[in-house]
């Protein structure tokens, strides 16, 4: 049925949209371990974009696994497709012009490096939120690892699944070293220059 | 697994967004027949509440079937699970600040329903594109209706699968009754006053 899809042509395009916004739209996908930050970070990112006067959404797990992947488990194949959906719901919020900051675990390079293909050059920011995994289980906000040690969650990244750390990340930031503020800071400095780069027609 | 996500609470909410955009944010859900006419009035509309400093974003088939839900198939079973992601995918939209304008077939009424549930009172608004099938299956723009008649489509709506028409749509227009110029001053009137109703906390 896909070859049965006959395009419209729209006229408000991603174009029309970042120029009407006067910034550019990308996706920054924080990855790392259960209680690294990622979503802490996205959050705090996010304010200080959107003081800027820039168009910003988080995606976490608050928004995504209690609503478009509900019906998803944590199993190797659901999670590939979790993260498959969250890589094409990413791209209508930049074709929608919005600057979409994504949180999750998202553990397999893999499935992070088909989201990048989905996008254009320079439209996927992987940002590795890097911590030791005894520094999470230490932290353990949610109580998670004390779960996944007593065995009452199965397939927990960094227990009993592997996290597969990006080859080539845009940034790496060690949660461990840095305070949350700092962390924020050295994000925010790094994307502002690629966020409000001039826009032309590619 | 769904119990152990524990909401982050971030600073931006859907409140501040529509209070910096100056404007709600709401579902515009267009359904009805394949040539109805909800793709090209989606876009339009858009137009004009583009023009008008609105944030918008059209979902329909193009930038969704060959994305976010192109493993889906059209049995009815598959077909629920499409307006499901596309009913959680503008729920997103909606938290984000964008008034979201989906052009669908959707022709199963409980699953529009589902969709409405999704949605807090009066951000889905559920436009009815009426035109008998015979004057889409004379249009037949994407040539899809002689396809069905040759039996290369199956589950085709109106044809050999069932179009159930909504019971109380906020807007019914009638697309073999009214130009397209007159649908869209139609639907534009109808929608901007919820669009720029004085934001308050509910």
């Amino acid at each position: 049925m896909e070859n049965n899809i006959i395009p419209h042509l729209h006229a408000i395009t991603k174009f029309v949209r970042q120029s009407a916004n006067k910034h550019r739209s990308l996706v920054i996908w924080f990855t790392g371990l259960s209680g690294s930050g990622k979503s802490t970070l996205a959050g705090k990112v996010e304010e200080l974009l959107f003081k800027r006067g820039i168009k910003t959404y988080v995606l976490d797990g608050d928004n995504v696994r209690t609503g478009l992947n509900k019906n998803l488990s944590f199993s190797a194949e659901d999670r590939k497709e979790n993260i498959r959906r969250i890589g094409e719901a990413s791209k209508l919020f930049v074709d929608a012009g919005v600057v979409v900051l994504t949180a999750f675990i998202s553990p397999y390079r893999k499935d992070r490096d088909t989201v990048r293909t989905l996008l254009e050059n320079g439209e996927f920011i992987e940002i590795y939120v890097k911590c030791p995994v005894e520094v999470c289980e230490q932290r353990d906000v949610k109580g998670l690892y004390k779960k996944a040690r007593m065995g009452e969650i199965k397939n927990f990244t960094g227990i009993n699944d592997p996290y597969e750390e990006p080859l080539h990340p845009e940034l790496i930031v060690e949660t461990d070293k840095l305070s949350v503020e700092e962390t924020v800071k050295k994000i925010f400095d790094f994307i502002i220059p690629k966020i409000l780069k001039e826009i032309k027609f590619s």
